[in-house]
């Protein structure tokens, strides 16, 4: 394919050489003389600077030149001395592709807020904001493979319908065709899933690992990256209906080789982000800086490179759950009854506000906690051999919260099925589960991140809707 | 993480090293005085061998080396001679890490039919075939990704859950937490799916090109790879419920680059599978002329790997449907009534039999048909200059038939509004659709890649429910 994108002529265009460019009018400013159009086609947040002479260009044309308009330009590459690139063009020829009625158009050379932009999400990725977003999202998404490929994983896509409803992870989707104005009922009046599509009742997953753990004990080194779903009526800035999740499993793994993984992987692709998004992150740092000059001096968070670069040099805190209880606890601000939920002690569950106390105030660094009570985690993680808790482990993130949860899993099969009959896990349907404890069974490990959670980060932005490109939650499924 | 499993022992493993190996057992041979254990770990179709001598190893542990064992060992790294290998372990020590009751477990050394593998999807992963077809699987993943990132394209998650079904791609499934047993009713008796999750009535996404669209409008380079639904009741070799696919879409695109671009794609994933899966294919091919030799010799497809150089090296036929018509009409197969359907002339729609008769026996060549007659295809291809035809192509490949899919799309607002009204399009549900016209339109057009009919041809699989680790069928969403 010609490299013929503005990211490919800011970069490597020759002064003096004739080309055209096509994208969409950003702005344009200048005098009676002279246009100045700032272009941009969404391969770059920089602009390609395009000068129209007005003795070349009747009314005609320039009346047209408006923000949003499609059009192609072709000219000579000079030497720039204004736009702030190395280059510009100077055109000689200017066709106007598809226009946009500044007097319609949504999106204008203006601030529009986050919250009107969420409403013409169509056209949000074509605002510098947003594709700055995407683009780095691409960019993580592409750096997931990457570390996973070179480290010997391979990518499962597990199943998105799924009959399996025993993980308990939360409220599920039901996926059905039955027609919903006359729905089979059986002999006992029951509604007749036998003659829905699949001949059974199917929800939409909430995880891929219990598949994942399946191919783990196969192919040694395995991560699914796939949507998941919620039917949660959470209407916070830190849930989603629909998300995307990566989840690792490993054979052989104990819990420490699983922290050390979510660590490198962590520290990897916030790195790569640094590497390869530079102009982007920039720019996004920009806004935020503006966003918190609202913000008293003390509730301003670190600036967004200094904070990724901070996350990506430090080695992350590893300390139990009954440690971490312990320094709550014995706090200043839980002895003086700051937090909404008080620590009482062990088998407290940590709210955000935990959460960030430890890692915000305390350590200053990414935390991983470990062995939680077995009472607060899912049936599949190992027990210890205090038998009170779980081989599990959550990383707690600045402003996020917890990215990354995960655990060793019970890999000692009567183990697993008493934990699975003592918080009512029906055992019967999850006999394949059981299979791979039953036949060549071993020690495992792996977790879960959420993707958008991790674009958050990164970005900078503090609703996870501007993360992701269309959002879905409680009422909201436009576009 | 540590370079530990059998690919890289078997690749650059040291003679007279000392190392642990973990893996599962695929066979145990030998005689009273020593054993050979196959060991696979799932990194590679290979096996190390794991030579042990019985005086180091009593009855106790040997009876538990059975087929599908969990085992780790430990030992020297010695010279081979007789496992087909630079290298094998002589084992010092060995511990069972999990045992594999053979009276029991269901994947036994011996040649078990794809269909009952099939029925024990989740432990099908441990047998040398389904290993390789998913190892290839991810290969194929990390190509695609691979390919479009080094072209300045950018991944896009296309929602899953949606509530368009405007694009009439097929039969969808409805997504609800409605309660099936009390369905609320609006006042006039129907269903009233503003009390549903999302407020309105939502199903499974068909295909994320109109959503596609909306980003390629923005940042011109875009492709999509995620999971699309059709609720069909097709029980065929090549159907699926739940399937993956990649869709490009390009601004400033026309019918040629589309197909330039759809050429260089199918020819660069193929090409990447011949560079990085070649231990995989030969395996797979081995296993296809081992199914082939029951044929009869005309009805024998070509050897794998030869077939995938073949494609890989060959310029696609580029024909119109238009001329594709006139050959089939004229060919001695129509001639003499021996398709199933005749063809009678422009407006026909292509069977099976028809692109199997063009790629298979006319051209032996993969084939792009372009310019299909509108009545069709789909509402936003871009119609051409006769108004009978609309700039539509599609690939189709020896054995599969159609594997991409595409078009120029309709870029005119006025012609897709009356395109649209032709075909029963409710417009008023579709205006972020339209507004991508309205505001900055341009030419653009992408395709869509069934993923798991490119696994198919690569892998020479002949059911596609043997390329998706867990396939949804009708009746049938187990695991």
């Amino acid at each position: 394919m010609k490299k013929n994108q503005i990211i490919d002529i800011l970069e490597s265009g020759q002064v003096g050489a004739e080309i055209t460019v096509k994208g969409w009018v950003r702005t344009r400013r200048g005098s009676k003389n002279v246009s100045f159009i700032a272009l941009n086609d969404g391969s770059t947040i920089n602009n390609l600077q395009v000068v129209a002479d007005a003795e070349n260009f009747g009314e005609e044309i320039l009346k047209h030149i408006n923000t949003g308009a499609a059009i192609a330009a072709t000219g000579k590459l000079v030497e720039s001395t204004g736009s702030g690139q190395s280059v510009e063009l100077q055109a000689g020829k200017i066709e106007i592709i598809g226009k946009a009625d500044p007097d319609k158009y949504p999106i204008q050379p203006k601030r529009h807020s986050l919250e009107f932009l969420r409403e013409v999400a169509h056209l949000r990725p074509r605002t510098a904001t947003y594709s700055a977003i995407f683009r780095i999202r691409h960019k993580l998404i592409f750096a997931i493979h990457n570390f996973f490929n070179e480290r010997g994983f391979y990518n499962i896509h597990t199943p998105i319908v799924t009959s399996s409803d025993a993980e308990g992870a939360g409220e599920m989707f039901r996926v059905t065709t039955l027609p919903m104005n006359d729905l089979p009922k059986t002999e006992e009046g029951q509604i007749d899933y036998s003659e829905d599509f699949f001949g059974k009742s199917t929800n939409l997953t909430v995880s891929g690992q219990l598949e994942g753990e399946l191919f783990a004990m196969a192919m040694s080194r395995i991560y699914t990256f796939g949507p998941t779903f919620r039917a949660e009526n959470s209407n916070t800035s830190r849930h989603l209906a629909e998300f995307w999740m990566i989840e690792p499993e490993v054979a052989f793994f104990d819990l420490n080789d699983n922290m050390d993984l979510a660590e490198e992987f962590l520290q990897y692709l916030i790195r790569y982000a640094l590497d390869n998004c530079m102009d982007d992150l920039q720019f996004l740092s920009k806004r935020l800086q503006e966003e918190e000059k609202n913000k008293p001096a003390d509730q301003r968070s670190m600036e967004l490179i200094e904070k990724l670069r901070f996350v990506a040099d430090n080695e992350f805190v590893r300390l139990t759950y009954t440690e971490a209880i312990d320094i709550l606890k014995n706090s200043k601000q839980n002895k003086k009854g700051k937090f909404q939920y008080p620590i009482k002690g062990f088998g407290t569950d940590l709210q955000s506000e935990h959460e960030r106390y430890l890692v915000e105030k305390k350590f200053q660094k990414p935390l991983i906690l470990t062995d939680y009570p077995k009472e607060i985690k899912a049936f599949y993680m190992r027990m210890n051999d205090d038998n009170k808790t779980v081989a599990a482990m959550d990383v707690l993130f600045p402003q996020i919260g917890e990215i990354i949860g995960g655990s060793q899993r019970e890999e000692r099969l009567d183990v697993l099925e008493s934990r699975m009959e003592e918080m009512n896990i029906p055992a019967d349907e999850m006999q394949w589960y059981l299979d791979t404890r039953r036949f060549g069974g071993c020690q495992h490990a792996g977790f879960g991140l959420g993707f958008e959670r991790l674009v958050l980060f990164v970005t900078g932005m503090g609703n996870i809707r501007d993360v992701i490109p269309f959002p879905r939650t409680p009422k909201n499924c436009e576009f």
